[in-house]
């Protein structure tokens, strides 16, 4: 499946992008310094990313007619979130290119979806992983994965948000009932060494280009420190990362989160079809990042120069955190960012330090 | 003269920009990256800098109605160029704090006023000048300062605009008809080694930072290639701009621009009130850049860290340069900056690059 060459897109283009949040808001800063307008499509007006575009519409992704006017004032479309409507996002296409595809959303809206390919279509290891659909598919699954396995919604969860351990026996009628008969995924419990990820782009022109290999540690299930380059990085990460990105045809930057075992087995554990938090080190790094690498990609640019001159740590400014703002701003090789969200609130992401250690 | 500590102005404050071509445009990108809103003030109506910004007012600099309630809707106020009217200067300043402060603007847009205050109240070596109203002064001058000389209007003259070289006594009536009778001022003729700038900054808490001194190279009278660290760098140009900017009482990012002369001496050719072309390289350098740094200072933020931990080249793109936008983007260690500017035309600053050199 190889991509047809393009003209790339010229300065002055207009990007339209689904999601006006801090993802949003920073693909547009990048995009501004290429020379390139911003169109943000957003329910809620005057987010992050509206702030610092040239226009946005707010009406409901549903709204087909708003949807197909967003898409014909832009020159190409993409997207900051993944959970973006299936209709959304064919009418986007319908009318305008949309990278990455329709198809990508497909596969990572839907935890089975996206294992299933990533195992049988990538040929990726994975976890070990059943389809659950009722208490007896569970039983069953726990049966056949073992003890303990984690239960995930199929679909919409982040951050940690519908999904529960079962430890034993008796966890799982618990766990079944917190489903809410919802569609789910039974995963074997997978304890890693560390969590690393790999943030990678594919141009339109079949280009790739990977990051070194990222070590993120979590807080209560949301990232809360990603170190770059990490130790130990061999490529594996980012060959298996460029393998899942071809099997989908994908254009844009994607990111690839691994567990990492104790004899060094890597499994992947999600894609996310954006730029990612895990990735926002890149900003400070001295090479082109990874905002700058999705917007240079979807265009039909040449990638750029996305080695690193630095290594750097990223903290995350959840919630209260972001109090700090202004002993950061102090330190030594820090840098700061923040999304000019007006509403502090717990597990909030208000915004996030880099810092070059190495 | 010193300043009373304030409180830093909190994320998510609105900062109003005099002023909306590709200086304002990149000071709203860094004040946006801190969580600040930007305001711009322009009659041309969607320029590069409010492409990028929140809101932005267009009417005329002399709409005193309108100068006020922009002020009004914002928490500071700064300009991206010198020549703002001195009365909207003052109209902003009485409805909120002006950055750099108004007398600022007048020693600035005034190259007579500039040159006897750099020499007179900061003490600090220009070349030798005359003031020149007719051509019985001008004859004068000359006398006095001897052959070959510049003779240069007093007011609105950029990239070599207004200005002109005597080298001979038979130039001098040319020279003078060429001023059209418009006051101006007679500098000695510098046979400068080289030209070399300091991009430096005062907050409103009084702290000062400085970048390494800057080589510049000049084409056609406009900034072609500005390097930094520059060689022999022995930190005297910055000691003198700083000199200058506390008796202004100075605020914000300031330029200063010397000639180098054969042994060393140091004279201040002119200061630019602002952020500062030959300071774009400091985006790629892996510090708070300039843009920032103004954004920190005129917000009474602590200034950060402004040690690059690169040599980079900066290249600006004039005219048609811009048409090579896409092999300059595939370049190695090499960072694109477009302004967004819809028509080319011939020595208009259309974007710049950064190379990392060392």
């Amino acid at each position: 499946m190889s991509l047809t060459p393009q003209h790339p897109l010229s300065p002055g283009s207009t990007i339209g992008i689904l999601g006006g949040g801090q993802l949003g808001r920073m693909l547009s800063l990048a995009a501004s310094r290429l020379g390139f307008q911003c169109h943000i499509y957003d329910p809620q007006p005057a987010g992050p990313a509206a702030h610092v575009s040239r226009s946005e519409t707010n009406t409901s992704y549903e709204d087909t007619e708003a949807v197909l006017g967003f898409a014909q004032s832009c020159d190409v479309v993409t997207y900051e979130f993944e959970n973006v409507p299936a209709l959304t996002a064919k009418t986007a296409a319908n009318a305008k290119p949309l990278h990455p595809n329709a198809q990508v959303l497909t596969v990572a809206q839907d935890r089975l979806t996206e294992k299933t390919f990533i195992r049988d279509k990538a040929n990726v290891p994975v976890a070990l992983f059943e389809s659950v659909d009722s208490i007896h598919d569970l039983k069953r699954a726990v049966k056949k994965l073992g003890l303990p396995a984690v239960l995930k919604t199929r679909r919409l969860g982040y951050d940690g948000k519908g999904q529960m351990i079962i430890k034993t026996e008796a966890d799982i009628t618990k766990a079944w009932t917190m489903m809410n008969d919802a569609p789910a995924i039974l995963e074997q419990f997978i304890p890693f060494r560390r969590e690393v990820s790999v943030v990678a782009a594919r141009s339109l022109n079949g280009e790739t280009a990977a990051y070194p290999l990222i070590e993120n540690v979590h807080k209560n299930h949301i990232l809360h420190k990603s170190t770059s380059p990490a130790q130990d990085d061999d490529g594996r990460a980012q060959a298996l990362a460029i393998n899942i990105m071809t099997a989908l045809n994908y254009v844009g930057v994607m990111a690839t989160e691994f567990f990492e075992l104790e004899d060094g087995t890597l499994l992947v554990n999600e894609i996310a079809p954006r730029v990612h938090n895990s990735g926002h080190w890149t900003q400070d790094a001295a090479c082109v990042d990874q905002f700058e690498l999705h917007i240079r990609a979807i265009a039909g640019w040449p990638l750029g120069d996305t080695a690193p001159k630095h290594t750097v740590e990223m903290t995350n400014l959840i919630g209260d955190d972001v109090d700090h703002w202004k002993s950061l701003a102090e330190d030594p090789k820090t840098f700061l960012h923040l999304y000019g969200k007006r509403d502090v609130k717990p597990d909030r992401k208000m915004g996030h330090v880099n810092r070059i250690i190495g």
